[in-house]
This record gives structure tokens, sequence and C-alpha cells, in this order.
């Protein structure tokens, strides 16, 4: 059975095309940089969002149109797993992401939600094996079900804790049973609402721990899948333990966990923490874990995670950019962590969202691989840095000097000339870089 | 020479009192939960603020009047000195803290410039015989001059390290022969304002080296203060490195520095993490790494760090409790961090601002005290985590289970009955503390 | 029946009561300044949030445990009102508030809607007899149904532009009907997401006929409530038409409305404004325009309405502060728009809730009459202001002066001496009046 | 004498050009849609920030590298006078705009300051005779002295409002001296820091007064320059009274002075104030009042005014749409109240800044002026509000209908089809335009 009747496969037309069902810069074979876009765009499609979602919001109900909202229960998410990779297929997006009630109903037992989750676990296992479509991760849902008010893995309730554990556990199962290649940690409610009422550490000591028993759990079972940890500030919990990269690496450090977990970062997670998409996909890098990325935009004049499609040119080039220059994401992929507006209803627009996201991270890869190419912030940064290359510079940096030595040398110092940062030159230059896309 | 001579010596004159140049609150002698209030509350007056500081703002020239406003270079450096000794006195603070630049002026070579530093130095070391005032701690101020546009320890520039090093060099120097009792960092332009034209590996790599050679130093001429990093995040730099507690707590962990610092924690620096307080406080805290405190307060309608002197008494409560529990700040102290309106430009200004403050404090360690001992919160978050003290609570705690014996576990739970966080409540309990102080 | 059955009815105690279930400060009965608390305070229970509202939040499902949760439909909103005119009496508050669909469901046709709230309504008059509390306002809801997505009288639609006058035609009526004695526009969805598809001008047009057929059918039926405008900014929609008082001041004199309007402010939409609560109650108060208050408050680290529950003294005394040189709020009251925390879930937490809530603004209320006895403020501002009494002073508030004599004026000048704002004396002296409420 | 040595007379040389020195999309003679950019971007210098502005922040020293650093006073007064115009005429701006003390230091008297005025004035006048470049506009500076410490207009001091009506006298005397198209108001410190101290009503009471004296002095003197009020939110006092232009908007009506000015639209004061730049002009143009423009950008995540030059081509191309539409900006221009980056410091980045936004604005008009051609936006708006423009809709819009028949309306329909928003798919489409600019 199809859903999305008036929707044909999506094909690449090119930039001038007008036909709202095409793409217009992502094609899948297309090389850029000796590797096709497919290779290097690891796409995936956020199954809350686009085939749970229904467009409600705090002021209102879901306005959500779907060819499924006749069914319900057990049925209505068969429905959506049908729906799904007919999306999946029309898009030709290699992978998708979900939390465990994303894709079936919770059942009044956890044995009843479980058994649930076998069901439609059985079913997508059976369309994967036809459909080009992966799991890039899967995740437990511990924040929407009132049990979890307090927190999951920091709740102040062992029977919380071990009900969490018990979701976990699944997860880790049904990733292994469907070849996930990574595993996710949102802490939903993982975070604080107010000291008043917290015992801060005693919730971390046991986060730790839980942590160390899911690794523990995942080898015993031997799910390799990559563990990853999404920061977010602020929301819904009003202190967010994972508030950012650095965050949950402090955290990491002081478990002794920073070994296994990789990050997932989002770019309006990044906002919301008060830093730009490319500062926290660069922090990740730096530290050797950036791991995968769910690719959204958010509204910085609003103070909470819109987890808007992403089509921001600017900020698409530079996430590209910092992931070309990681090699790829390795396991991970660009999960649309992304949701089409509350007045965006129609299920057509969900195609439109995915192609103008493709697109706009089309458009990102084709000039970040451009300006690498053109070694364009590699030599500006360079010659900016170029006195650390010799002299007391090379001595700094190979840690071959100390303050005595550095102060004789500053002593003899006349005036010390900086240079300008050009940012305003740099700027002007990378819109050259960006408007010439189609010639690329 | 009298420069403040409206101004009597500032007494302790009770809760009743009119008098603007009196404490209402702040009893040095008086005994709080067994100790005085001058042993609990070690006030230190910031320099920067108090005795250098214009008024100016970025729309605006200086308004302060000063009574040392008719001098210059030297001769002013060292009115400020003796206008500080009498402020100290009369305020009756045990403790200052200063940035090299504060105390004495830039001279037209490093050379000259720790020449003046070091006549002032030798000029505060003799004053300080006779008074009661310590240095709490000193730092170096390298975020003014234009050589340190693109940061010190994280510059672009060999050079400008070099000569950043030599200021740390000094600065440490300075703090044994005045026994300051802590030596802070506040990376004043360490961050960066634009990925386009940085590498921000090489300047975190630099600046742990940086780190690195101060402790080296402080070692070899045996100064053995206690080492502090002041996070603070988006100013002056759009991305400070030292964003907030967890921040620069990874960034230790990451180079290997965590057991050689603690934190100074500033209450809006806090704010404009997105953090309150006593947040910032309650994280070094379950670290063991909260060393000092900048006492200030934010207007968390503005988006910059505004230094205001504390009275939010809500904020000295929480945070007074924080160092209560901490066994009080070790080596560290209360540090005024706080500068008077650009509005209040008289001298008298000054006092009324650390009356403000001193009595804020006093006000939220008797409340403090008075919570503890009534074991408030403690009655409150053990009644709310109780669950975690026996049985499978018990085990998860101990680090004794595992996610199948957990899964086992939530399996038979019915449905888990979790517990009201009664936050409105405890707010109302909170203001009926707060409102009986005078009681205390 | 009884829904409430440990709680008892909330008595005064006084302000050393431990008692959760009791009053500390508010005693209807006590008089300020010449008129009982009770004449002061006209406190509300805002419906939607104590009575209907179930703890849902973006992340997770509703957690209110509430006695009425077993029923559904009519029997629900029966209940509800029974419920509500138990807690009202325990309370013993003198209003409350609603709109339409708090207090009956929604039908399968406009007709069934209006039928469902008229056996309602009918309901609640009869309670209203032999009930001290009456109707603060209602309003209609325009914002839950998906009929409203893109706005009610701003709708990109004539249907739904209709649907609404129908809404808000039944809402006059049934305020008529219930004797309220004000009538709310929250424009809920009336604002735009994005420019990029909006008419701006049209919807604002749209807009202004509205208001004007609402007068003219109020006037018609005889209902002589004040009508009011409650702005808010950002949310739901991200450009709210009524941002703020100034804004929707604009509107109004741009539509010629500004007669027939006050404005109702909530603590929380001033906050996210960008504004102080006390600001906005300023503003509307030198516009003759200050109609009625939501009491509550926002986190302002947080980027949304949070509608907690007014504990903040400083925000409660400041407003009391307006409230009094208003001469009060006429027709209007202190309507509780504030809800529990979502992990405040118990029926208890409402009366604490409350409890917390009405004790705040008891304080506030003592405290800022006790200000204004002592002229406090208006002694600071008279001396501030004191040059404006006299000579050219005198004549430019007078309007009797002009450029050219003014210029005189300066140009005879020496340096002018301005005086210090003295901020931070006046803050301590403000806590030193707080913390003194208990003598009051 | 030239003070830019290096830098060539810029000139238009194509997107693909590397030359630093060169417009890539600006080319002042190209037409678009039937006029040339030249006519359509009435760019102009702010003197300021350009020739001005020393690159200080709060935290630091200026660091811009000037070739008149070497003089002072009037000396350097004039050598900027020079290289002004030097800068006009290598950019070929057709205008730019200043403040009084932009252009010649204060003297030690307020007739000291007018004659250093009347001297600079006098050769600005000379070198107008012979430039291309005119006067926008200019103001009076009433917020860096510290005078104005309270306020300038909105001060609590008689005299001090006497010497900025003195300031502003000047100004208007000087704006018809040099023949300036508009005056205008930023109320730099016209605000309050808090209500603590402050009589909101006497501030605004008096700063009407004052508009109304300006309006009569330049009637009398025959200046016949666009008034306008350039709104801002925050800075540098918390509660600036022209939050944004609503804002300002209400107190024109209040005052009856809402004929007779219009308004200056900085796009980095509209996103302090939580609004977009194209909201701020899209409010301003429904209004009649969209005077002119100050055309930069902010950096969301910061909370003040960075003045950044402008870049952003989203940004750009949205702001020249609702410069179109409006019909251009009669007497008002593109004025770049924007700042080199501290780091920027050398003199050649005053070009490669000014470059960077000339092009940014050229990009953006040419993309706007071929939506406008496509009616791109006219279509989506026509279809989307299509059902106002027949039947019941148009009776709406025509004002000709009531409640009754609304409702009449409303209970005959049948469920009601809104329809989807598209949001993405437009967004899409607008990155299609965008990207093909080097077409048109
Ligand atoms: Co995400
Ligand atoms: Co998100
Ligand atoms: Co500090
Ligand atoms: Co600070
Ligand atoms: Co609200
Ligand atoms: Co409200
Ligand atoms: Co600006
Ligand atoms: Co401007």
């Amino acid at each position: 059975m199809a859903y999305f009747n008036d929707v044909p496969k999506i094909k690449f037309e090119g930039y001038q095309s007008t036909n709202p069902f095409a793409f217009k810069y992502y094609d899948a074979e297309e090389k850029v940089g000796g590797k096709s876009m497919k290779e290097h765009l690891k796409f995936s499609v956020a199954y809350w969002h686009t085939l749970t979602g229904d467009g409600g919001d705090p002021f209102g109900a879901g306005t959500a149109l779907r060819p499924w909202d006749h069914l319900s229960g057990m049925d209505q998410a068969k429905a959506r797993v049908e729906a799904a990779f007919e999306l999946f297929e029309k898009l030709d997006v290699p992978y998708f992401c979900f939390h465990d009630v994303d894709v079936a109903p919770e059942g009044s037992s956890l044995k009843e939600t479980n058994d649930n989750l076998d069901v439609i676990v059985a079913m997508i296992k059976d369309y994967m094996k036809t459909s080009r479509t992966k799991l890039l991760w899967n995740t437990a849902n511990m924040f929407t079900h009132p049990r979890f008010t307090h927190g999951a893995a920091t709740a102040n309730d062992a029977n919380v804790y071990a009900y969490s554990a018990a979701k976990v556990k699944k997860g880790l199962e049904v990733g292994k049973e469907l070849g996930a290649e990574n595993y996710v940690f949102w802490g939903g409610r993982e975070g604080y609402e107010t000291l008043l009422n917290t015992d801060l550490k005693l919730e971390l000591d046991n986060l730790a721990k839980f942590y160390h028993m899911a690794l523990d759990y995942a080898k015993e079972i031997g799910f390799d899948a990559q563990f990853l940890i999404e920061p977010k500030p602020k929301e819904p919990t009003t202190h967010q333990y994972d508030f950012d990269v650095a965050t949950a690496t402090a955290f990491l450090h002081q478990y002794g966990l920073e070994q296994d977990f990789k990050f997932n970062i989002e770019a309006n997670h990044a906002t919301l923490a008060g830093h730009t998409f490319e500062h926290e996909l660069r922090v990740a890098r730096t530290s050797g874990m950036l791991g995968s990325v769910d690719a959204n935009q958010g509204d910085t004049l609003l103070g909470w995670d819109t987890d808007e499609f992403p089509t921001d040119l600017y900020s698409t080039t530079l996430a590209m950019y910092e992931i070309l220059k990681n090699g790829g994401l390795g396991r991970g992929g660009l999960n649309f962590d992304a949701k089409v507006r509350r007045g965006s209803f129609a299920p057509n627009d969900l195609f439109h969202a995915h192609i103008a996201g493709m697109d706009a991270f089309a458009i990102g890869l084709k000039v970040a691989n451009k300006l690498i190419e053109d070694n364009f912030f590699e030599t500006i940064v360079n010659n900016r840095y170029d006195t650390f290359k010799s002299a007391i510079g090379e001595k700094i940096t190979a840690g071959n000097t100390n303050f005595k030595e550095l102060e004789q040398h500053a002593l003899q110092l006349d005036t010390i000339e900086v240079k300008s940062g050009q940012v305003e030159k740099i700027k002007a230059q990378l819109n050259q870089y960006l408007l010439r896309v189609n010639e690329l």
C-alpha cells in the first residue's frame, strides 16, 4: 500500500529546476573530492519527527495530516513502518533513527511494551532486507512517560532507574538486531529543575554507573555500535546535565568513560547552549569525539529547540567543512532531527522539508570541498600562526621552553606587531565561494 | 593623608539602623554556627573596580569622581594604594585582589612596567605590615593592551605568548612577595572570535603548556598559592575557552591539569553561561574544586557582564549554603568583583556598595546556617532519594548490579509511584526562613 | 462531593507557622493602609492551569494527578466545576478566570460546543449564587485547535476569522451571563511565523476590525466589562503582534482603539519581552491603561513562558508598589496565571502553590505600603529631579520655553554637577524594608 | 595629502575577481529593475565607526591603526576630514553621517565646542563642493560625556536638558548648513537604569516637549530635513525608551508627534529587541514610517550591539525586498553603522569591510528585485489569503460585517480546511534564488 501517492521518487534535476519534488543540488552519484555525494552525506530520517510527530506544541493540538491518522495502536505503528520505507525509498535516504516509543506503542506493562516492540522490530527488519536504508542509531525515550518526571538514570527513585536500565537493555538488543551503527543517549530529563530538592552528586554518580552497565551489556551481547552522547542544554529540564560537548566531556573524564563515547551533535542544541554549530563540531573533532550529527537549525531569536529543517547555507557549509576535515563521520551520519513547522502540516511538506535539507547539505558539501581544495582556511591559519613554526614559537609548541626563557625573549622584544584578523575580508570571500556553487 | 574624609569607620549598628555608613547585618565578631562572621566571610575588595575603574562604558567616558583624579602615572598609583588601605580599614575587609596593571601603570617597555610594579608592590607590602588586610589573589591583565588583541596564552603570535609568560612569571613573583593565598587565571581574551581564522587545537595545546610552565615556575620559586581558573563565557571574546566550570574541567582533564587547579566562581559569569550562581558552585563543589568566589550579580535581562554589587538575598543565601557545605572556601574568599554603577560615581558610593554587598552576604550566611542547622534541604533530599538507601537502590549506588538484574526488577514492578517535587512549597518555606533573619 | 479531602480550609496562622496548609502572611481581614488585604488583593484562580492543565510539556505527557481523572467529556467538566468551587472556598479567593475550552469540551460542531458551554455556564452560575467567588474575566481560546494554526482574528482564512468572531461573540455573552468584570484578549496565535508568507498589514487591519466589532457587540448586549489586551512576545508565534504594552499601545492608537482597552499584564510575558514586570506595569500605569495583572513569574535563564507561581518577593513588592500608586486595579485583579511545575503533580501542590503566591503578594503589599507611607521612592525621586521645580526647569515642564532660551541658559552654565543615582544604597535599603515585614 | 596610499579607487570587477580592493557585485551604473544600483543603494559611511572609532571595547584599549594617530585635537579632526573624503571618493559612496563630537573635539565650554564644530563644518562644506558625497544625516552625541550620565532630554536635571537642547539646536543648524537629508535622534541614554530612582512619566513628558521644540526650531530656521528616531533596546541604558519601532510609534502617537517623524532602522538593534531586521522594516513600512536604514548585522549569540558590517545575504535580501516594496527610502539611505572588528585594526580593513557590505547589499538588491519581478512572495501571499477576496472575506476586509453575521457564517461551516504554510518549500526556493544571483 502507498501512503504518499502524490509524491514521485525524488530525482536530481539541477539548480534550475522548479519542480518541488526534485533535488536541485543533491545528486547521489556526483563525485565531490573523489567520493560520491552518497558516500559523503549519510542522511538519516528521524522517525519521531517525520513518522510519529503530530505538530502539537505547548499551546495547541497536533495539526499533522497523515495517511495513518485513521489507525491506532499497533495497526498505526505498522502503517507507519510501511510509510517510512516508502518515504525512505522515495527520498533514497540511506539511514533512519528512532526511539523505542516512536516505532511501537507502550503497553500496559514493560513486558507488553517489549512485546509490541518485538513485533515492530521484526517488521522493520523484514523491510530492511530489501531496502537500501539502514539504521543509523536507535535510542530509548526516557522522558515522555510520567514515570520519568524526575529523570531516568538520574531519577530520585531506584525503581525508575531500574526501569530505565531495562529500557536501554532492550534498546541495545534492538540495535543489535537491526544492525545499528550507533547507540545514542540523549538525556531527555537527565538534569534538575532546581537545586532546592536535588542531590546533584548522587545523580551524576548514578548516571556514570548506568553508562558503565550499558557498556558492559553491549559487550556481553556483542553489540559493537559506537556509543554517542547527544548534549543539550536547558530543555526540558532547566539544568540538563549534558549542557554541551565540553560539559559532557568533563563528565566522561571524571568517570573514566572518555574512551567509550563520542558525540552526536545537534545544531539547535549548540545554539541553545550559546555556541555555533561549528563550534560544537570543532570541539568534538579536536578531541577525536565527533561521532554523528543531528542536522537541523534553530531560531536564535527564540529560547527553545525549534528543530527546523536545515536551510541556512552558512551553517551547512561550515558544518561540512568540519566533517570533511574529520575525514567524514565514520559510523555516524547526518540525521534530520528536524520537524516540519506546525503550519506545514500536509504530507507533502515532509518531502519538501527533506529535499530542502538534503540540498542545503549538498550545497554545503560542495562549497566546503572547494574551500578545502583551495586551502582557503588553511592558508589563512598557516599565515596567521606562522610565528609558531620557528625559533621561540617552535620551542613553545614542542614544549621545550619555560617561563624564564620566555621572559628573556619578551624582555628583548621591541613592540610586538600583531596581525589584523581580517574577518570582514574573509566573510566577503566566503560569500563569493557560496555564490559560485552552481559552477562546481 | 585621608581620601575619604566624609566616611567614618563602618560599624555594625543592626538591622534597624538608618545610618548609611553602618553595617546592618555584618557583625564581624558575631558567631554563626560556631565561627565568627569574620571567619566565615573572607571579603575582598577588587582593586580594579574600586580603585582603578572610572565608570566608563562602551557609550561613554568615565564618570567616577575620585580623590586621586588630579594625579597621574606613578603618583596616582601611589595615591590609590594609600586610598585603598584607608578603604580596607574603614570597611575592615580582610582581603584584596588585583591585576598587575590595576596597581601600577604600564611602562614603555616590559622592563619599565616591571620596575613600576616593583615600586608599588614594595609600597603595598609596607602597608600590609600594619594592616589586617591580606592579598587574596593577584593576576595578570592580559586583555587590555592591544598586543593581546588575539589572545595571550592562546594568541596566534609566539611573541605575544612569550610576553604573556613574562607577565605571569612576574605575577607569580609578586604573589609570593605579598603572600597571596591564590593565583587567578581569567582568560580575558583566551578564546576566539570566529573559527574562520582560528586554529582552536593549537591554541588550547598552547594554553595547557602555559599552565604547566606556570605550575613549574611557582614550584621553582616556592610559591604555594592555590591556582584558580575563573570561567566566563562570551565576553570579551565571542567564544571564551573557559565558558563555565564544566568546560574548564574538561580542559583540565584533557591536559592532565585537574589536580593543580580549582575554580574562582563569579555569579555574573554563571548567569551569562545560562546557569545559576549556585549551579556553578555546586558543580565545582562536587568535584572538590570550589576554590574562591567573585561575589557579584548580573542582570539576566541584559546579555553582558554587569558586575553589580550583590544584593539579591536569594542568591547570597544559596551561595552561602554551598560554601558552608563545602566547609568554607579554604584559602579562597568572597571577592567583590563588582563595580558601582556608572551613575553611582561619588566616592561615598564605593562604601554604600560594599556595605550593601557585605550585609547581603551576612544575611545569606545567617539564613544558610539556619537552614543547615534545621537540616532543611537535607531532609528534603533524604526523603526524596530514600529508595536508594535499601534493596535495589542500595545495589545501584554501591555499583553491585547490572542491566539484567535491573531488568528483572523492572519487570516485576507494578506502576511506579514517583513523588511530587513540591518546589512551590519549598520556595514558600525558603521565603519564611529569609524573612525571619532578624530573629537569628 | 469533596475532591480535596486532605486539604482543610486555609487559614491565616502567621509567619511562624509551619503548617503547609496555612497562610503565613495573607490575612484577609488585616488592614494595610486603611483597607483590608482582601480589598487590596483581588486574587483569582486561573481555571486552565489549576483545573484543566495536566502538566504535559513538549517532551512529556501530562503528570497531574487529579480527582477527576477517571471522568471524561461533560462529566469531567462538571466535576471540575465542583472541584473548582471547593478550591475557591478553601483558599477563599474572590475571583477566577477561564477560557471557553477550559470549562467545557469542544463539540463536533460550533453549535455543540456552544451547547456544552451553556450547560457548564449555567452550572457555574448556580455555584456563584452561593459562593463569594466571582468572575474576574473570561476569554476565548483561539490557539489550541488546528483551525487556528495560522491565527484567529489575524488568520489567513476568512472562515477562521468568522469562526473566531463567533467564539468571541459567545465569550461576550458568557461574560455578561456570569457578570465578568473584564474580558481579555490574549492573541494566542495572533502573530506570524515568518514574513516569507505573511501579509502583516492585512492581518493587523483585520485584527483592528475584529476589536471594533467586539466592542460594538458588547455594547449591543449591554456587557460593560473592561476590555483588556494581554501582551506577550514570541510564543507560540515567533512574532506575536502584542509583543509588549508599548507595542499594543501603538496598535490601539493606530486604529483608534486606545480609549476602549486597558492591559492585563503578566510578569512572565514582561521578562520574555526583555522587560521587568514593574516596567510593564509602570508603562501601562502612566498611560492610564493598567487594567489587571497575571500574577506569576518566569525563569530568566530560560527562553519561554514558564508561568511559575510568584514567590520572588522583590518582584511582588515592586508590583504592589505600582498597583498601590495606581489606586488599585479598579475592576482588575491578581490572576494566578501560574501552573504547578510538572514535577509538582499532586493535588495538594495546587494548594501549596496558591498559598505561596498569595503570601508572596501579601508580603509585597505590606512592604510596598510601608514604602509609600514612608515616601521612600517619592523622596528619592523628588530630590533627584528637583531642578525641574523652579527656574528653567519649571519652564521646561510647563512647556514655556524653546531651544533658543535653553541654549542661552546652557551657554552661561559652568560645569554641570549631576547627582549620583545611588542605586546600591537604595537596594540595600530596600532589603532592610523587606526583612522587616514581620514587624508590620 | 593621501591617507590610504595602498588603496586604489575601488572598481567593479565582477564576481570572479579575487582582488580584495574591488567590488564583486556592486556596479554603480548597472541597472536593476530600471534604476541604477547607485540610485537604489544610497550607501553612507558612518563617521564615528570609520573615522573616529579606535577599536576599544570594555576590556581593552583601542587597537585601530590610523594614519592620523600622531595628531590630536583640531589637527586630528582636520586630518580625519581629509581622510574621510579620500575614503568616500575611493569607495564612491554617496553619503556620510556623523554625530557632532565625531567630527570636532569638545572644547572646555559649550561655546568653544560650537566654535570647534564651526571650523570643521566649514571645512566639510568646502570638501562637499567638489565631492559627490552628501550628508545623509547628522545627530548630536548626548551619551558620551559624563553630564549625560542620567540622560539628555530625559535627564533628571534641568541644566542637562538645557544643554541637550543647545546641542540639538546646533545640530539642526549644522544639518541645514551642510544640506542634510535627515536629522536623527538616537536616544543614547534616553532610558532608565532602574525604576527605583526614576520618574518615568516626567522623563517621557520632557522628551516629547524636547521633540516639539526641535520641530519648531527646524521650522524656524527653514531646515526641512526628515526627522528620524532610531530605536534601540537595552544598551547603554537598561531600559531604553525607544525599544523598537512599535514602542517609539506608541510614544509618537501619545504625544501627537506621529506625523513629524519616521524611523532609522538598524539591523542589530532589531535583533537585540528580539525581532528580525525585516520585521522592523516591515512594521515601519506598513505605517508609512520607514525613513532610513543603519545597515549592519549583529551576533544573535551575543547580548549586545556588535555593529558588524553586513555580510549575511539572507538579511540583505529580505531588507532590500522591504526597501524596494517601500518604493525606496525617499530621503533616507543605507548607512553602514558598522565597525571593523577590534581585531581588524589595519587601515585596509576599513575598505575590505565597506566592500563586503556594499557587495552584500548589491547581491540583496539583485535577488530581491528578481523576487519582485517574479512576484515570488506576492504569489504566495495572494494564494494564501485568497478567501479574503470574495464573499464573507470581502465583507470582512471592507468592514461591512459584524459578529452576528460572522457567527451565522461560522455556524454553517463544516470543517475548515486551513492551508499549509509551506515554509520549508519557500526557504528552499529562496536559496535557489540566492544562488542564481550570478546569472542576474
Ligand atoms: Co537531536
Ligand atoms: Co533538538
Ligand atoms: Co570575576
Ligand atoms: Co564579571
Ligand atoms: Co504566561
Ligand atoms: Co497570562
Ligand atoms: Co548599533
Ligand atoms: Co545605528
